[in-house]
């Protein structure tokens, strides 16, 4: 509580993109109410990015340049390392390790450096005693990481779901309000700056991988899996798809969820999914993120807000040099490494719950009598099921909503439908989010 | 980082109602969730209630049972009190007093005794170095508290707007729902025990500023200030204004606000709003609280959960619990009592926006023409207009709602409003929050 002498928190900041230059502007513009609220002045003393000589819009002239970003992990006059330069391997990766082992804490925004190294530096920042924080690795102007944490600790935690990539939310919610299709709204997205010159990464799924991964470790105490993550991207998707999914009640969104099963085992899953309009999920709407958690005691909490961009990437760097300030100190994950279990993990084929599905048929009579033999074979009933688009020689669109039934039974039962000679395209499957 | 070694950190639980008693079950059920969370145990070891043989349903064979609560803040096998009696004076306040002068932590959920003595407790907190904190207080399961002084404090809060009270808001969503009137709603909640005997503090809207101070506090960094608050409470609404608003794409729900305006004032106001259907907070329904804040940086966030009951208010208090175990300590309101400002004070006159304005009226020509002069006199300009009920010898109603205007102007033209011999009531004016 020794907030009346005023101390000095030193950062040394690798990396002027958005995320550097955007944790600069906060620090200068918002200077007064960060010493006023830890006792702590925090300034960048040291900083290095790619290009020297590039405007960013930010004065460096009282800070040290260095030219190489690993220098900031033996800097003497830097007691925290922000490391704002992102990848998954070095410069990023040597310099978090550096920094660690000689006793520097470390704030990063580095999601794909943390869900494919976080076990080893958890255990390097215990054992340097050198906190490494990371709010902004996911869902930036979401205090998520601080929320599971901390605010949501006392509980269990038996799932977690969030829209957790501002590119695909953007492009869904574009696709459904204009009709377009996704290749239209991605170009778009592109020309706006919403969307990266290679895409994969956002519209394929795997960034909000990353940081369901994360998000997983905080709830369940357990070790960042990468590696047991079903990941399905939103690039099938149709300006129909999303229609259909209205006229049923919902909306499609890009879910990453990761859910303790009752045997134990934890499902890490992104897919789209509908979310029926009454599930907070389903008004999360543009480049907005939002994460829903169940917890035993809690119940449910949901929180919304920008997922990215400088500000509030920024915002979530500068509350964890503030905890640094005010001497927050704990285990990356919550849990110490070595507790960090190593749980058996499930697969898509272990989701349990309602499908949409769609098929693409040829429009003579009969497709649904071939249809339906299989999917009762594989114990799958018919809630609904409408046909669409029913003009002279043109293909027609099947879409059925399936009782409670498991990822297995859909995706044997599509195998044999994908063979069907009347099935023009692979059947798309998109989970019911019923909560 | 010394998660190691097992240490103990011990509660004296003051109150075994709904929060007590589930402070208790929660802090047995996850025992060890808690334990390898904190690597503390988190025990009761002394309790208090007014009934000792009562049955909660909890085993308190392990526990000591003290017969004065005051006991507790002086226990030997005390380390942290948990105060969970309620009421804004004795006991409470002098367990919480006499625990802190102690040197004892204190663990609260009673926003009536920190919106009214928050910074005398402040500073004893601080003077005896022990922590007072008090999660539970404000939206039970949304660990909003933690959200403002932590995870956005990097921000300047310019606004928060909050459905902080369950009550309310399943009143109002059920009226909304069954077209029922206030007062049938308010009896049925009552059997449902969803409302209190004496439902003053919550649907008059006491309650929710009790709240709302305190978050304002934490948000502005001033001194909790209970007396300047304009608070409305829902029971002038009938089933037609929520019928209405609807037709203009709103629903109406009680909102605390705080707000800082330009000239620096604080604006504290508890009123019902009409909520346009774009904004998060028209969707939080029935007993759930829903909080949006708008932060310089980070741009709005927002939160909803339940606000109240067992399991989300023993939630917070054990996340509190685990912060101690982990060593946090701050001051109360996120800095020192002494630095907190005594902001001058805004009330609902200085509101700026677009209002709702009913008006009850005798059905014969000329009504309209009486009141738009009025209106012109005081710059309120009509947006739109409806009238609705026109049958035989009945009253009408009046709809209006108004381009942007203040609060001031607003209370002025209907003050001469209800003098005219054709209106019939008070004019209702809910203001339109248009975030």
């Amino acid at each position: 509580m020794a907030k009346n002498q005023e101390k000095t928190l030193r950062v040394g900041l690798a990396g002027l993109g958005t995320v550097g230059a955007g944790t600069f502007k906060i620090l200068q513009a918002n200077a007064d109410l960060i010493t006023r609220r830890t006792g702590v002045r925090i300034v960048v003393t040291a900083v290095n990015a790619r290009n020297k000589g590039k405007d960013r819009g930010i004065d460096l002239s009282s800070v040290e340049w260095v030219d190489n970003p690993i220098d900031l992990a033996s800097h003497p006059d830097v007691d925290v390392v922000v490391e704002a330069m992102g990848g998954e391997n070095d410069p990023a990766l040597s310099l978090v390790k550096t920094a660690l082992q000689n006793g520097k804490s470390v704030v990063t925004a580095n999601k794909a450096l943390l869900a494919h190294h976080g076990v080893d530096l958890s255990r390097l920042s215990e054992k340097h005693n050198a906190p490494l924080m990371f709010e902004a690795a996911v869902a930036g102007g979401i205090p998520i990481i601080k929320m599971i944490r901390e605010g949501l600790a006392a509980n269990n935690i038996s799932g977690l779901y969030g829209i957790m990539n501002g590119t695909c939310n953007y492009i869904l919610t574009t696709m459904e309000r204009t009709g377009e299709s996704f290749s239209d709204v991605l170009e778009e997205a592109q020309k706006l700056g919403y969307a990266e010159a290679d895409p994969t990464l956002d519209v394929g799924g795997g960034d909000s991988g990353h940081k369901l991964v994360l998000l997983g470790a905080l709830a369940f105490g357990c070790q960042p899996d990468y590696q047991n993550l079903s990941v399905e991207g939103i690039d099938r998707l149709s300006a129909e798809d999303i229609l259909i999914a209205g006229e049923f009640g919902s909306r499609i969104k890009l879910i990453g969820q990761t859910v303790k099963l009752e045997d134990g085992r934890i499902l890490q899953m992104v897919s789209p999914c509908l979310v029926p309009r009454t599930s907070p999920l389903a008004h999360v709407d543009g480049v907005l993120n939002g994460i829903l958690s169940q917890g035993d005691f809690v119940g449910l909490s949901f929180v919304e807000g920008r997922g990215a961009g400088e500000g509030p990437t920024a915002s979530a760097i500068v509350s964890d040099l503030m905890d640094l300030a005010n001497g927050v100190n704990g285990p990356v994950f919550g849990i110490p490494a070595d507790q960090l279990q190593s749980s058996p993990s499930a697969s898509r084929d272990d989701w349990t719950g309602e499908f949409y599905m769609r098929l693409v048929v040829q429009d003579r009579p009969g497709v649904i009598a071939e249809i339906a033999p299989i999917l009762r074979d594989h114990q799958i009933s018919i809630e609904s099921l409408i046909q669409r688009g029913r003009s002279a020689d043109q293909p027609v669109t099947i879409v059925i909503i399936t009782h409670q039934t498991t990822g297995k039974n859909i995706r044997l039962a599509c195998q044999e439908i994908a063979d069907l000679p009347s099935v023009l395209d692979d059947p798309l499957t998109l989970p019911i989010l019923k909560i």
